[in-house]
């Protein structure tokens, strides 16, 4: 078992363990007022599979279940869903000192924290994240929100956690496809932070059986961790972890979030930024195809032939990142270290070649 | 001109000054990015009065100007509208260094302010209350929100402005019924902290030309900016802010936010928990009495006979303040001076009283 606190305004524990999703109940009893409520959210996939072991280990320790399951899919997270929880709160008549269980994967906690964000100007939360997306990204940090029509996480709020419980066996039941999504992220890691983590990612092949996965686990939460403690509102460090991100939304949003999954997107947003960057002359050469080979052995793709760059460059204008006149871009000094550099927005298509590819 | 610095934790300035509106966009120049956007919120009530006023200052300051107004009234308190002014920001491509501005009463600094605190997951906003209500309650302290179906301000965000702009000129435009409104809310500072405040409005009537108005608003504001500071997110001292409004709420929902307005049903809620609170021994005899006789002076009922008490009573318990098993009602200990009364739940009927009277 791992464990670690981070230390955000208000702390909070992670725990990496297999097997802990019986451990909610006497967690959270520590944390939150005896015989209280919690609503359990969780999607059509994740709440069949896991939903009874969480309320069972909930309501051994006194604590009365709800339940809200929602259709899975990015295409639920939006304000009309976020507002059916608010109303099935409201109806069970939830107070201040209850809390809400986000069981799943990125969509059901950054849904759920939102809710949480949001409903009585503030409740507590827990994130049990069951994807490995959400296992090494989303479920740290407190970012939450949902999508609008014009765009992706437009809407949001920073809400930390009050308890993260990681239990890597639930990434047995995810499809190949879900487990790769991950990998993209996991690879991010690798590359902004620790050049040993990409060596080993690249040495042997990571499975949700591998020996190794819990301390792969530990280790990129880890990073996310000490970036989000050193900058916990997103306003500076903290963009070091969009790394292959702000490509990687415009391409998810000129699918309408179809096609590609966020890891995929992510991957190919890595691999585009970082030519990008050896051709302006700030990332070694070689990086890129380095990537792109990971990448590769983790079944991810490495380009998306039916997206002109030009289109993926347009789309990134509303970005959160496009701080006033300039776009923030993520790039690696070398492999194992990310630094943010400001474009200014007219030099964007140039600082991507247009027109030379 | 008086101002004052909220030290909250990102400290913000207060500014009470007649004609103080035309100093929206030298003040905003200082705390935004040169050459932003600003996306004016108001209603049809007061757009048409003080929009293109508010706009030339920050037009003349190199800020660019955009408007969203909506129906005048609480029906349009709700996620919808929201969901509105969040197309018109990201349709204007706005990032995190541009703002808000609340232009308006209550209504329209809650929903500006909610819109602001959760798109791209916080920007800055400017208040500038334009009714009584709002200058001296709803624009300070970081309350934001809406309505849901199940209850008033149930959804919502502790947000605070970045420059609060109190121009008492405005309230010379006010039907007379909205500035009686916002004396329910002078006349509870008076009540819960500064019997010298009570004393004096019951001595001289205060109307939107007296002399002592500037004082009256600096006064009021000073006194729950000093409560906003020792508890900004509202988990203690905050609540004394709610004498008669744990009642005043219930009143307000059971006439689904019509007939009474939100100083008139404070006002009732403030008599009716002081009428309690004297027969449970708390407060001393005839305080209730002198608060009738101070409501009646500014035109405020004392009493709601088409409510029976005990439905009141009934429909406080979806409030925020009702934490876990017991209602934290707020009464006075004497005239100027309120405490937390926490009342279980199973006592609450009894403590008001109900079937004795």
């Amino acid at each position: 078992m791992m464990e670690m606190t981070v230390h955000t305004a208000a702390p909070y524990q992670i725990l990496i363990a297999r097997g802990c999703l019986d451990e909610t109940g006497p967690r959270a009893a520590k944390l939150f007022r005896a015989n209280g409520k919690a609503m359990i959210v969780s999607d059509s996939n994740v709440m069949p599979l896991y939903g009874d072991r969480v309320e069972k280990s909930l309501e051994a320790a006194g604590i009365t279940c709800f339940r809200f399951t929602f259709p899975a899919g990015e295409t639920s997270k939006r304000l009309s869903v976020i507002e059916q929880i608010y109303a099935a709160l409201a109806e069970n008549r939830f107070t201040r000192t209850d809390f809400l269980v986000a069981l799943g994967g990125g969509v059901v906690g950054d849904m759920t924290g939102f809710a949480a964000a949001t409903f009585l100007r503030g409740m507590g939360f827990v994130q049990i994240p069951t994807s490995l997306l959400a296992q090494v990204d989303s479920s740290v940090g407190g970012k939450t929100g949902v999508d609008l029509p014009q765009g992706k996480n437009l809407v949001g709020a920073f809400h930390q956690p009050r308890l993260v419980l990681i239990d890597p066996d639930t990434l047995g039941t995810l499809p190949p496809r879900y487990f790769a999504d991950g990998m993209g992220e996991v690879i991010k890691y690798g590359c902004i932070r620790s050049r040993n983590l990409f060596d080993s990612l690249a040495q042997s092949r990571l499975t949700p059986d591998h020996p190794d996965l819990e301390r792969v686990l530990y280790e990129c939460v880890d990073i996310k961790r000490i970036v989000v403690e050193h900058d916990e509102h997103d306003t500076g460090e903290r963009m070091i972890l969009n790394f292959g991100h702000t490509l990687g939304h415009a391409l998810e949003k000129l699918h309408n979030f179809e096609v590609l999954s966020h890891g995929e997107a992510v991957g190919i947003g890595m691999v585009l930024v970082t030519e990008a960057a050896e051709r302006n002359g700030i990332t070694p050469s070689g990086t890129a195809a380095r990537i792109r080979s990971l990448l590769t052995l983790y079944g991810l793709p490495t380009e998306d032939p039916s997206i002109p760059l030009s289109d993926a460059v347009a789309a990134t204008s509303v970005d959160k990142k496009s701080l006033g006149g300039s776009l923030n871009l993520v790039v690696l000094s070398e492999l194992g270290n990310a630094v943010v550099h400001p474009v200014p927005k007219a030099e964007v298509p140039a600082f991507f070649g247009e027109g030379t590819r």
